[in-house]
């Protein structure tokens, strides 16, 4: 399987993936999706909202097991994430068919659309949708880098728009959702385990700092006479990192835009982002206004005008116990929970049906870049992991 | 003068000029600079490497006085860098022809080609090709941000880019240019003149420093497993100032570029360019190093990689004495002198015959910016002194 999937859309220069929504890319993704399902009898459909599932009997009862993620990716992303989730669920269905496991329940596996958000800026299009965490106005909204809408971007891939919006009737007939997904920190590397449960995806949101200065001469402006906001801007960046150290949280700056972004001139605007998130509410609460404060603090001194906006925000996400617990069981009972910084659409899910997570170890932590990685012998130890849990949920 | 000149190439949206080496806005300035020399009787040439030239009389004896300045902007720039100095120059000579005075030297008002270097990146191309600062070779390789090379520009707008490079009969037949400018710092504000004479050109540089890390995701990764640039740059940006002040130099990181500059990606790379001036060539060495060091040991610390080229590099200029203080007399003595950060085409022409400067005072010391202004008081002192001083070299 994964021989065939390891070359779509693949960049030849850095080696990192380009998967993104309704792309040709993604569409062969999706063909590869119907072709696995087929091959294994099982009946494919895609919903309205552009999510692939693949079916062993009739979800009508309430009951269905589901299982898969997600084949999209970030802009020149690794091979793992996302996909890991969906060959392993494949696979783990060929070792339950292998051990002559018999189905009692329902059971799809799923390939959720649009979950990176690279194309759209939004992530975790497709179970938001369905959800209905995000409206049909507001996907209608959203615009890529080229000013390509959603609607003409799906109806440019051979889907009709019109019919996006929530299912609530498709989600009334899963019992459960498990997504295995390769780990994007070092936790399990360092408690030497291949695989690990989820226990909370952390509350994170990010943050838009408007640093307004004065445009002047690099060469001929006097240090007093200066309203530098690339000052304001770096002491910012600095107080970032020292709260998030102090809290135990992470806080950056990952992206900026500069105006007039010349070497000989005194910016007039410096914009910078910040992305924070926190294993609990009040401690990204407090690590956000400390930064907030000695931003302030600093522009005072330094003659600039600081704007703070909140660009987006999603509160923590606790996993059901029990079903984390009855997973924890079907593993033997000695697997570690973690917590995670990342969103994934079993966070989304959680909010309306019982979801749980499997993290595969990744022995760098590196994650949302070509290097991304996940040793052969954990992939197995995940799949059989994941076969484990279905035939626990599944096949009594 | 000004009415006409003023509505030229100016940006309905910020109010600031975009007058780029030949455009549009360009050749509009150069026919403004034809009629108003014309309109006096003066011979009007342009030379080959696009400099404008008012004549009168013959600089075939080598003693000619010439003054002048630039027409062109920097983007989104103030309407008297430069204009100040080509308008006072008509004045000037309309000021003399008032006093009855009569010239016993030739004398020239010059318009000098893309002196801000907003199009091709360099500046003072027009007097660096007349002086043999630039090569042909050199100047064919300059390319502005749509790949339009300066050749293809200058044929574009009529003009013969075979026939570019050094000038020296032209520049032997002149004896001293005097170029009038508005002050770009505050220095005149603060003694409380309206005038100034140049004492020297500080030497300055521009640095590139390559901050390399390691692209991870900014919600998953541990801060000890990072290695984020951002961090490194921030600190940079706090040690130049820091050491600017330290030593009375000027130091600014004013551009920024940024890989893969997302809100979730701790950045693989962060390039800022660092611009440093001093009043000498050992304080500047001293300033930059200490950058570059306390750059180094914070790469150390954030496992970054660091590396840093010196993109450009212009040594101090100090204009002849003999000149500046003829013209220190010529103006009664008590008139303060002056270094600036800022280069000028009278710094450039300063190697190959004696040049010097006039500043006129700029209240708010802003430059490059629309907010640039000069009292119409203190343009009329500029323009008498300007007389004075044409008058002494000239009319004797």
């Amino acid at each position: 399987m994964w021989a065939q999937l390891a070359p779509v859309g693949r960049d030849g220069g850095t080696g990192g993936y380009r998967r993104y929504a309704w792309t040709g890319a993604d569409a062969d993704c999706r063909t590869w999706f119907q072709e696995q399902a087929e091959a294994r009898g099982l009946r494919h459909e895609t919903d309205r909202n552009g999510n692939q599932w693949a079916w062993l009997g009739d979800p009508a009862a309430g009951d269905a097991i589901v299982t898969g993620s997600h084949l999209d990716s970030v802009p020149d992303g690794g091979a793992f994430d996302g996909p890991l989730g969906v060959v392993s669920a494949f696979a783990a269905l060929d070792e339950l068919r292998r051990r002559g496991t018999t189905f009692t329940k329902p059971f799809a596996i799923a390939n959720f659309g649009d979950e990176e958000g690279a194309r759209f800026g939004l992530a975790c299009v497709g179970s938001r949708l369905a959800a209905g965490q995000l409206t049909k106005e507001q996907a209608y909204e959203l615009r890529d880098g080229n000013g390509v809408s959603l609607p003409a971007a799906m109806e440019a891939a051979g889907y009709d728009p019109a019919v996006i919006g929530p299912d609530p009737a498709r989600l009334a007939g899963i019992g459960a959702f498990v997504e295995l997904h390769v780990e994007q920190g070092r936790a399990l590397d360092l408690t030497g385990d291949a695989v690990g449960i989820a226990s909370a995806i952390w509350p994170h949101g990010r943050w838009r700092f408007d640093f307004r200065g004065e445009a002047n001469h690099a060469g001929t402006t006097r240090l007093v006479d200066r309203r530098d906001p690339m000052l304001t801007y770096a002491e910012t960046v600095l107080a970032a990192r020292r709260e998030a150290e102090l809290a135990g949280a992470v806080a950056t700056f990952g992206k900026i835009s500069v105006e007039p972004n010349g070497v000989n001139a005194i910016p007039s605007l410096v914009r910078g982002w910040l992305d924070s998130r926190a294993a609990d509410q009040a401690t990204l609460d407090t690590v956000v206004a400390a930064i907030e404060q000695a931003a302030k603090d600093r522009a005072q001194a330094d003659g600039v005008d600081l704007a703070v906006a909140r660009e987006s925000f999603t509160p923590v996400v606790e996993f059901g116990h029990a079903l984390r617990d009855e997973i924890r069981d079907l593993l033997g009972g000695r697997v570690p929970l973690l917590g995670t910084g990342a969103g994934h659409d079993a966070g989304i899910l959680s909010g309306s049906i019982p979801t749980a997570m499997l993290f595969v170890r990744n022995p760098t932590g590196v994650s949302h870049s070509p290097a991304e990685s996940a040793a052969e012998d954990d992939c197995v130890a995940g799949v059989l992991a994941l076969a484990d849990v279905l035939e626990g949920l599944a096949c009594r």
